[in-house]
């Protein structure tokens, strides 16, 4: 069931409200237009965020074995336990900012004991294949791999959350989104490939040589599941997966860096009424990811230089987000304040 | 007794500890920059911010009679009404954010009833002259609007605030803050007018016309104190007076849009160390903002096209400020989480 298409018929009512507060006409910029789009979501002039969560899938990558990360790959594995333990960026921006974190290995290399609400084992395969020499997923577990952004929604949106956040961590996850971002944008794979974590001028050279490789050997393909299947990961496809059921549920999804907007990018050519539910939350540092934003027209509340997923800017901006919604709803208006309009 | 320049042997501890943190090095950007800066001025390696604090300062200008706003000049007085009242968008955002709002009447044109805890009466005169026949304020009211924003940095500083946002409200106000940028950046007066709180071309070109009588009026002034006596106003010299006592006192100062950024303009010309203190909040859409800011070397954090004044960037910036002062004091390090370094 595809998501439906944002109904704008409350949108002239909600710009009257909002132009009726006590403040210049637009001075609240962009505070305002995604109130106004918050409103529409959620068909209201009265709109609420509950239950904020970000959900932060992990996963590996056959082709970091080619040495396109700047870390070893398993800083995935350890880096799931730092979320586990609370130590990460993205574990201090949501407990400041309240927002719910939940962690999802569905295709980490390593095996987890522990078992906790905010930890989901949904391990579909160990890492992906090295797409230089094979595709990187399988169709079905391709499937699994969505399907498990799916249940994720589900079960916060089952316990009242309406607004999500989708953030990652994989090693060598930045060659995936390049090369999806290339053959969905239809970009020169060399405008799409950035340093990541830090490669150095000749790591540089040596991802992009790497990933033309991958490119051409699947350079038949077109279809967005095949190219997701063929270049993507467990990670990738589990947030395709729960951006395209966030949408479905209604939900106002938090876009943050190259890995979330590339995956939103797979979404979108599956289900193009996603985007009426994305929230921009900033622009990343990443080579690419500006170019990603211009195509779709987007523009993301911050641009902090950041470049490290986990959800950090979802989780960084989400208080702007709830700015735009109390302006709309606790602002008083020139009458009800008793102020001189122009 | 002028503030100190911030003493920097603690950088390099600083940036080593962030370079350690579990992420790549300087993926978060601007957090890390401002964590860096939020460190040295308390000089520790352990920053807390303490009861934040917006105060909002009011006054009315004789200006405002010539036609230079879009609004008539009792929205002064009805807009501090509102602020009473919780109305406004800075009572939105500060109630939001967990910041305290101090609003105080240092010039405003018409008299309050109300006396409570968040609204402290501190009137030197009803407005000011027009400064188009007379200097707007007297040396002598200048000094005393000065110390009306000292009193007030210390009564909250000493009541525990570590961290303080100047707002100001008075219709006119962008007329002033023009000027002061014009002659104390020595700028052409045509890129400092802007279009304040919404004028037409027609009221545009009006008010670059009585702002450049004024600027030749005063032609001869070059002292920072005439300057503000002749073309500021009460709430513009209370956030002067306020910010060299923030800097004096070791605090941090949040620096809002076009009007704050001028006062702070005046107090740099009278202690060169206040800017140390600084922290640039937003880029106003304002024209002339993008200029001054340069002109400081700032980064603003937020570029959301807002131009409200009243405090609002400094409010909706503020979880920015607290992520950097959190990710210092909680993220892990490589070492501590046993994550591979590169």
């Amino acid at each position: 069931m595809p998501a439906s298409l944002l109904d704008r018929s409350l949108e002239n009512r909600l710009q009257h409200i909002i132009d009726h507060k006590t403040k210049p006409l637009g001075a609240l910029g962009q505070i305002e237009t995604l109130a106004v789009h918050i409103g529409l979501i959620q068909q209201t002039e009265t709109p609420t965020l509950t239950n904020p969560h970000i959900l932060v899938f992990a996963g590996d990558h056959g082709i970091a074995a080619d040495g396109v990360s700047a870390y070893p790959a398993e800083v995935t594995y350890q880096m799931v336990l730092n979320f586990m333990n609370g130590g990460a960026a993205i574990n201090v921006f949501t407990r400041q900012n309240g927002l719910r974190l939940v962690v999802c290995d569905v295709g980490v290399r390593g095996t987890f004991d522990s078992n906790t609400a905010e930890f989901v084992k949904f391990k579909v395969q160990p890492g992906t294949q090295n797409m230089r020499h094979q595709p990187a997923m399988s169709s079905d577990d391709t499937e699994a791999a969505m399907d498990a952004g799916r249940l994720l929604v589900d079960g916060v949106h089952h316990r009242g959350c309406n607004v999500v956040g989708f953030g990652e961590m994989g090693i060598g996850n930045t060659s995936s989104a390049s090369l999806l971002m290339h053959r969905l944008l239809n970009v020169p794979v060399g405008q799409c490939v950035g340093r990541g974590t830090g490669l150095t001028d000749e790591q540089l050279t040596h991802k992009l040589a790497i990933l033309t490789e991958v490119s051409d050997r699947y350079a038949d393909l077109t279809d967005p599941m095949a190219l997701l299947s063929a270049m993507g990961g467990f990670e990738i496809a589990a947030i395709v997966g729960g951006m395209l059921r966030a949408a479905e549920n209604g939900m106002v999804i938090l876009v943050d860096g190259f890995i979330s907007t590339a995956s939103l990018l797979v979404a979108q050519a599956l289900d193009p009424a996603v985007i009426d539910y994305c929230v921009f939350t900033h622009r990343s540092d990443e080579t690419g990811h500006r170019l990603m934003l211009e195509r779709l027209n987007a523009s993301p509340l911050l641009n902090l230089g950041l470049r490290l997923g986990e959800g950090t800017g979802c989780a960084l901006a989400y208080p702007l987000v709830q700015a735009s919604v109390a302006m709309l709803n606790e602002m008083a208006s020139f009458d009800s304040a008793g102020v001189s309009n122009k």
